[in-house]
């Protein structure tokens, strides 16, 4: 569909390679996101001691982060770890998780992008916006208001730090401030169940782990993910089945399905 | 059932108004207190960090606290968000998980309770006496034995700390002093799943968060979350998919229901 | 099959017994870890205070540590609980969880073992090997390569720390250094989700608070574990499904069960 993207190509390799996917992530949803990993193929690692991180990783692939309950301590591990993954040249994910809710979260966020290498940053509307300088009325973790156009907004906030960005919503948004893309996949039970923000993040990292053209990775990521979501909420009853038959469906996915399902689209600029 | 109590009611205005349920709770089933709240329609946010838990209480309709997994700092986080909770006025929920385990947990829970204001204490029944001064034998967070009667022990609570009170076990019981609800809807299974205590907890602040007669919101909460148990158990084959089930049947709760299996009781003075 | 094995003997005390088992363990797969013990009829405790460990400790009948998301506080918490377990003289079970992949690990595991007593140690082949100080080519916390027979290193590191080693892995083995044996029961399924290593060791910790003779406590806590996973992965469809079915599966165990698939094999010195 989009020239040389070959999602199956991609996805099959993590589960040849089997790539060490370090994590510095929440509390809340960490159990998931390692799952996630563990589902497509991937090796999670959860490591937060400062005196290890940057130990963990030089065995890693791609580096993890979510602020999602974030504190002042657990940000430096970060930033010792985000050190360390810029020197070794592997992908760096940000989930600026709450960016909008509070200060902290703000500071913190913008304190990693701009005084290390973030390779892809990975919100919703109001989490992109907020790290953008939007105007942004958020409602805690939960996608908020945003006043302007977010698709210009995140292919600026692309441009401006060259790196990768990822708005998740309704419909997808991948840009690197030259190519965008959007992606359809996915299905509305994602956002009764805690944690699917998180989980898209460790899935993105996990392809990042594996494909050099960062947005081909998250597009990819976010089209494996969002079929799974289709295929698992056909069979479910609520958020509970949806979950188990979520990492199920993931774990099952093959190339035909990928390959029939795929529903994305490249913005002409 | 019982005059001017309308449960349906005001599980639906959760539905509608999406409030945001602050939460500083254990790392043992914070995922699952999460995701409850989301499942009935609230909009779950876990943060801890003293520097802005005050600011996230500004967003929130509730502040819900649980002590399971304690620690001196953590709970210095609770006492700032309690205090900017009491200023805002929205409701405190307190969960003194462990209580009569250690010194510590008693000693903490108290700190909460005596120098802030604790809207409701939910707790089983060893937890419940313990906090109200009674002799207890405790087995770490389950519940353990209580000499006394544990209504009057609720009831004498709740008076002397001006607050609701609700005593988890086989029947529930809720007490602001003045009146005193029996809930009989539940199932045994819930004993067998680790959480389901703590779940409580995260339900009833979020119906705290939509109602201000307590007790009405306490027992609302009780209710929904004791039919949807019911409804969960008799399609499952064991504490696995009971807890897939549970978050299953709690999604898709309607107001028939409800008023089908309502069973609770008001107990005369 | 085993000369004074009795496992579904030891599998009933546990529902008789309900004893407290205290865990310090990681972040990631904690939940789990407490649920799993509930499952089989304990009562689990999570508490990491090191104003209180002690206390849990005097309640609890085994201290189950796992390293998994270690920092130095938390390691400092650990030993204040298994000095206390020591003096007890209840069982210590240890998880040197990711032994291999950081020097942080590899210090603060042998730091639990060598200056305190540690009744079991689990891990897999490569976590084994490191703490018996052999060359080792890891990949965070699955497992890697070992060069050596990972069966006589076990029986070695037996016998030098005077304690039962567990190694789980296609087929699990357990030794004290005198007698060895190797259990078979088990699922390939089972390395296709996180946290399954981690439910084991807390297994094993549950077993091991009704059983002295640790090896027969590990053994009997493998087969339970093992059999049930042959049973749910037999009914699921993928990774989420079998972990939902693994709870009810060892829910439900009973005698008959067990005798029928119990698959073990003492080994001759």
């Amino acid at each position: 569909m989009i020239k040389d993207l070959n999602i199956s190509d991609i996805f099959l390799r993590i589960r040849q390679r089997k790539p060490v996917i370090h994590h510095l992530t929440n509390w809340v949803t960490i159990y998931d996101c390692a799952n996630i990993v563990k589902c497509i193929g991937g090796s999670p690692i959860m490591a937060h001691a400062p005196e290890e991180v940057a130990e963990i990783v030089n065995i890693a692939s791609s580096l993890v982060l979510n602020i999602g309950t974030l504190t002042i301590d657990f940000v430096e591990s970060m930033k010792i770890a985000t050190r360390a993954a810029n020197l070794r040249k592997i992908p760096v994910i940000l989930d600026p998780c709450g960016a909008g809710a509070t200060g902290l979260r703000d500071r913190k966020s913008l304190e990693l992008i701009d005084f290390f290498y973030v390779d892809i940053i990975k919100g919703n509307s109001s989490e992109i916006a907020k790290i953008a300088g939007e105007d942004v009325k958020t409602k805690g973790v939960d996608a908020g208001e945003v006043k302007k156009d977010i698709l210009s907004i995140a292919r600026k906030l692309a441009k401006n730090k060259q790196c990768t960005v990822v708005v998740t919503g309704k419909e997808d948004i991948v840009s690197d401030g030259n190519s965008t893309y959007i992606v359809k996949n996915g299905d509305e039970m994602l956002t009764h169940v805690v944690g699917t923000g998180c989980m898209v993040n460790s899935v993105i990292g996990t392809f990042a782990a594996v494909e050099n053209n960062l947005c081909f990775a998250a597009v990819s990521a976010l089209v494996c993910f969002g079929i799974s979501a289709e295929i698992a909420a056909k069979i479910s009853k609520g958020p509970g089945s949806f979950k188990t038959n979520l990492f199920d469906c993931l774990f099952s996915l093959d190339s035909k399905t990928i390959e029939e399902m795929v529903n994305i689209e490249k913005i002409n600029e």
